[in-house]
């Protein structure tokens, strides 16, 4: 079985049009970021209007209940515990958290030989391969380095940002790394984390994507992209990560318009002129809550500044399939496993435990990211299913195969996603047109979570994105109001 | 004086909306491939209606008209002799060419140095810096080897295409380089030739820019890419080279429709649904003569597959600013110079004369393209005016001063180009999406001179790309009669 919107998490909303509206500010795209700012405003007494084009909320992140109280995550997963500010989030709605499972050892595959692992010591996410360890430690060290040396949100305005930006990750790594081992490693890994491959992006940009792992407090390590414990996949969530956005629309109510993408942008001296397929808006701000790339779909009138318009067309999502296997029970674990596994053979080259937190029924994730989406999303979905339940039988055994339920979720197929699980700059991007990113124009602003400080590309920097956008505009009311 | 779209080459059409059409073939974008696909299907008995979104045809060729007869080249300028088609296209219109002017010394400045040399050796376009020569001739040599090695119009199928995809031009230029003098020079001509630096493109799509610049017979070389003598630069056009699409779209009458923009492509078993701001249209194919990112903004019904998709979000223009100063006379010529220069100080790193035929008034063209355009177009007009004319005086002395009109034509502030004069792919798009670039998607066909086997992203490429689909669609067409 595969999935699609069409049958996942709808909120049942009409398409009907509506009147007219007037508010203080209204918000493009109902994602974590966008709802966010909207429930940031409304709570200081500021009307909204959110107009999300998909027939649900939730943006990146989308939540399959397979059965009754049982969530498969086809999008945005885990948070862990410098993400201070979802983490926050998640105790304002009542959203609980719990352990990512990561008990037992570990699957590593390289050249077609399988070995476990103990997720124990340093740099615990890697595999005790003595091929591969020496060139971790190196690269990784040298990129902890270099990416404290990030403004955090400005990677631009380091020291070293044209040198950065004008070489791939790629062409970085393999500067400095002795075997094709570690090569592989650092690729599975980034197909995965940013849905890319390391020559898509600039050095720099990697480096802001590891900078950003941390908070005002602890700064950004590759360690914290990587890990389960005390990183980026630490805890998941009970209620699915798509309540997030569902909580905070049902408390927004009507102010929430589903099923009506946005088509204009019009803006004049007093204010903004917002047309959307099912009700048009006038309001004194507007926040485009969308990844630059979608951001680009939306006809602004006048005409964006050149930089920013540049920016859109080269600030792209990357490609990432979810895929999800059901099965009666976690099996691998009575074999000691962790369910985790990394392996240099696609489709599916990295995979998680993601049952339910009483472990019934047993779920695997497989990521198909980069060039395994670009190879695999074009071919059917029958297909990709037989593959990546191949790939979970190399990893725990032909107990894989007796497979109950699959669900896949391609995520540049979506026509309001087009990609995930982050945008990113190709070289030169950043450098040449960073500041536009997040500049806002007259009474546009920027939102989303490509444009926070902290965690970008996660729900957190989604989060820390809508806040930010909140209290400048907040600020910028009470100064026009004071005039 | 600065130029904009408001007061260049209009043909006056008004905005009113037309009753809807049915059409064999509409086609979107009124540039010169857009009306060349037009014009080739209209000569075969095929109905077509060409949809433009701007006030004029002409896309990236604009041509003003300052003085009754005298033409300010703001866009596309020259052709060469290895291109064949538009040559043809020139005949079969009876447009006139004559040779760029290209007699006496070029002017180089390098450090502050400023000195004069002769076009006419080996790589004619080269100063003669003793520095710059021996890393060139290297570089150079390298590059066309490799270049030869494309398939023409396919470089992702190249043998090296992965390794040559996954660094930046900047990458293997600095590995290749002994002089910062050599990569200076490179930059200042790709900024120019791409309006992008050497480290927003791939080696791949700078290898494939150069294979391009040829024809079946005349394998492409980079000397033909900078040269004027049997190069890109040779000949320009009497007429002005927007004649090319004013002259089609004349031909074609009220087929053609300015001032409405394609808001919707809707495509059913039968046929397409096009919706712009004027007319609707239905038709059995469409073809979309737009640069990819820019086909990205209309919206598609069914959704793109996520190839095409992914494509347009990263396949992105350059950011061209064209300067034109006018003179009573073009005085360089009387100092032996021919008003051809090169420099390592912007805005204008490149000039060239570009009087009319018979030399009168004097007008030089300033190029501001990569990073020059960014810095400089974010700032007033007046300063980027004085700054050229700076440049044009440590160019040719302080008569450049005198300066009567000044021309700016900025392709990145103009809503529906935005960018100029070539959209290309960072690093991994190629390879990645290459195919995705010409595969058409049921009955929408893709179109544009970026599509083009041999000069894409020059005039000659919009007529072979729009000539190819033509012939593509008649064969459908004949198919489908035949049934």
């Amino acid at each position: 079985m595969s999935m699609s919107n069409d049958t996942a998490a709808k909120d049942g909303q009409k398409s009907a049009r509506l009147a007219p509206r007037k508010v203080d500010v209204v918000i493009v795209g109902g994602g974590i970021s966008g709802l966010t700012t909207a429930r940031r405003l409304s709570q200081a007494g500021i009307s909204v209007a959110v107009l999300e084009a998909d027939d649900r909320v939730g943006g990146r992140t989308l939540s399959y209940e397979y059965a009754p109280g049982k969530i498969a995550e086809l999008g945005g997963t885990w948070v862990g515990s410098t993400q201070d500010r979802i983490l926050a989030l998640a105790k304002e709605l009542g959203i609980n958290l719990f352990p990512q499972f990561n008990e037992g050892k570990t699957v590593y595959c390289y050249k077609g030989k399988r070995s476990t692992y103990s997720d124990t010591g340093w740099t615990g996410a890697a595999p005790p391969d003595l091929l591969l360890l020496p060139d971790l430690a190196i690269v990784t060290t040298l990129i902890n380095q270099m990416a404290s040396r990030l403004p955090p949100g400005e990677p631009w305005n380091a020291p070293e940002a044209e040198e950065w930006d004008r070489q791939t990750l790629e062409t970085w790594l393999r500067r400095h790394t002795l075997s094709t081992r570690a090569l592989k490693f650092a690729s599975a890994a980034f197909e995965t984390i940013l849905g890319t491959e390391g020559r898509d992006i600039s050095l720099l940009s990697a480096l802001h994507h590891i900078n950003g792992a941390g908070n005002a407090q602890n700064p950004g390590t590759f360690d914290r992209v990587i890990e389960t414990r005390g990183g980026a996949q630490e805890f998941r969530i009970v209620e699915g990560a798509q309540q997030f956005s569902i909580r905070m629309a049902a408390a927004l109510g009507e102010s929430v318009v589903t099923s009506s993408p946005v088509r204009l942008i019009r803006q004049s001296e007093d204010g903004v002129h917002i047309e959307s397929d099912r009700v048009d808006v006038e309001a004194l701000h507007v926040v485009v809550a969308l990844p630059p790339s979608m951001a680009a779909r939306i006809t602004y009138e006048p005409g964006l500044p050149a930089a920013r318009d540049q920016l859109m067309q080269r600030y792209a999502l990357g490609w990432l399939i979810k895929c999800e296997a059901v099965y009666d029970k976690p099996f691998w674990r009575e074999q000691g496993l962790s369910g985790g596994a990394l392996s240099d053979v696609g489709p599916a080259k990295l995979a998680y435990d993601v049952s339910p937190p009483d472990g019934s029924p047993g779920v695997l994730l497989g990521f198909v990211g980069g060039d395994e989406a670009r190879r695999w999303g074009s071919r059917s979905h029958e297909d990709l299913r037989v593959a990546v339940i191949e790939n979970f039988v190399s990893f725990f055994g032909p107990k894989a195969r007796e497979v109950r339920d699959f669900y896949i979720h391609d995520w540049a197929s979506e026509v309001w996603n087009r990609g995930g699980p982050i945008a990113f700059g190709g070289p030169g991007t950043l450098t040449g047109y960073g500041p536009a990113l997040r500049d806002s124009v007259g009474r546009i602003h920027w939102s989303g979570t490509e444009t926070a400080d902290f965690w970008h590309g996660f729900m957190d920097g989604a989060v820390r994105a809508g806040e930010r956008v909140a209290i400048d505009i907040r600020a910028q009311l009470k100064r026009s109001s004071q005039k």
